[in-house]
């Protein structure tokens, strides 16, 4: 099982066979050449764009060798790109993967992440196009998803007008609980551990953003991957807007007292609480009351308003507004 | 000018206005949506199809941060990748850049590798989409170019026949005499020294690739990254057949008796040395008249025959054949 000195093109043989095993499944999605040749060939639809978004998942600084399990970490790369996508309100087609590791994971390691990758790959139909491996001390990820959109579609972060209502899908701060849980912990993840199931398996919102696109109900949309503190005002300076965001309707932890007894304040695991992956968008107000509650049993929590003043408050339980403060996630700020 | 503690948002400006300054060259190449939302947008051309290709480029793996001068490493990143984009035939349109530095480097560093970056951007006429930056120990690169193709012309590297002849574009085994020369110098390396150009300045065939497309003399192409007697059996597998390479006739290095000097056999460099980014391909016999000598000033050089039998030979001077054995660069066989 542990082979040493497996050549790169046996592991892009143990990629590819993964890849044609997650293909036929239905999905419609035809990528003329995948791995194997110089690079992938792939045939946009007609009257469509090319939604195209790379993102890094890299050994301690997005996820931890010992302790998260290598499907969790399959999955998770391919789904936080995806998410992407989903913010533009687009369809995924294909995605490349770059993996650099080291000899002592191109077996079991590798197989389990593949499992993990494969599986997402199925759920969210987007298909493994190629992508280049090489060998290194730590594990490394870089993944490129593809995706469609109706030429001129997109949703774009920069729509958001005065008086639109602010809103956000799912609860906030789930995943930044289930990763302090998991860092404290002595052991690796479970898997079946729903304290950190968001940390390890986040869900893109992939058709909630299709919906919002199709019924021309989002002005601006984005995903919350560093956290809404630190999120939000991108939007807002996109859209040049400014917000009120009212802190008391934050939709939080499913559980606040048990981030409590993990020592985790529900509001501040909201507010600066990284790698959730839930979507953020603004209504006009016209539209707000064609919104359900929820969709697809993810809820749907207006939790402000855009102004034009270009300011950035936090509107406390007892009406006194604030500045808001960005808390989350910045590589170049502070360490993981 | 070593500000620490320079976020994420202000290197992805830094970015953004270098990709800005590359663009409105009279490339005629429209992305959509740029740097700054949750992806690029990108229109495809009608009737074609887009080709996708995905390259680590790291530090001690693929270059050395105190040997390499940061634009070579800017200009590289890219032409190499866009090297597989000219064994299809393609055209490139954009591309996405994820880098991962250290905090050191994210300023004098980082515009020097963004010169080389936007040197290449505007020579190739291939735009700066997006990507993703985060903060690391190491420099880490990752690039993803897209290309186009009029749909069902790419060549593949599965298209070689018996018969055919097999050409190469340009001179094997200088970028691997480069790379020897940086290793055993003391110094960071200069970018005027010609023995030294190939290796940290190299050309992707673009032109000859669109070209021999356009004219339909090549039956099957790939480049050559990891040296020939690594990527050859790779043509010949995808294609199904054998090969009976003539050794005398490889283009070797301009200067031998330099190689000699610095103790490399210039055959051995030619047949073994990677990183050339050179084009390998396949001629029918009726239309190799129609291949000139040379294509803007690079030798094209025929150096053996495609043959039905599945085996892969090295013709000697003296006309004895014996098995090819690969010797090329794969990083999950050797040390780089």
């Amino acid at each position: 099982m542990t082979r040493k000195h497996q050549s790169e093109d046996s592991i892009l043989r143990k990629i590819a066979a993964s890849s044609r095993s997650s293909q036929g499944q239905g999905s419609g999605h035809s990528v003329a050449l995948g791995i194997g040749d110089d690079a992938a060939v792939f045939r946009p639809k007609p009257g469509h764009e090319i939604i195209l978004t790379g993102d890094w998942f890299l050994e301690a600084t997005h996820f931890l060798r010992d302790k998260h399990p290598p499907d969790a970490v399959g999955w998770k790369c391919l789904a936080r790109a995806l998410s992407d996508v989903a913010a533009m309100g687009g369809t995924p087609r294909c995605f490349l993967l770059s993996l650099a590791l080291p000899e002592t994971h191109t077996s079991r390691w590798l197989d389990r992440f593949l499992g993990g990758l494969r599986r997402a790959t199925r759920k969210f139909q987007c298909a493994l196009a190629g992508g280049d491996t090489t060998r290194r001390d730590e594990i490394l990820i870089n993944i490129t998803v593809v995706g469609e959109v109706r030429a001129g579609t997109a949703v774009l972060r920069s729509g958001a007008r005065a008086d639109d209502i602010l809103y956000v899908s799912g609860r906030l701060g789930e995943a930044e609980l289930g990763l302090q849980i998991l860092r404290r912990s002595e052991r690796a993840a479970s898997s079946k551990n729903p304290l950190t199931r968001k940390h390890l398996y986040p869900e893109p919102r992939l058709a909630l953003g299709q919906w919002l696109l199709k019924k021309g109900l989002a002005t601006a949309m984005m995903d919350l991957s560093d956290g809404l503190s630190s999120d939000l005002p991108r939007l807002c300076a996109a859209s040049a807007v400014g917000v009120r965001l009212e802190k008391a309707k934050l939709p939080h932890v499913q559980s606040p007292h048990l981030a409590l007894k993990h020592g985790h304040d529900p509001m501040q695991l909201a507010l600066h609480g990284g790698d959730d992956y839930e979507l953020l968008f603004t209504v006009p107000p016209r539209k707000a009351k064609l919104l359900p509650k929820t969709f697809r049993g993810v809820a749907l929590t207006a939790i402000g308003r855009i102004t034009r003043e270009r300011e950035l408050l936090v509107v406390e339980a007892n009406g006194r507004a604030t500045q808001f403060i960005p808390g989350g996630w910045d590589p170049f700020r502070k360490k993981p």
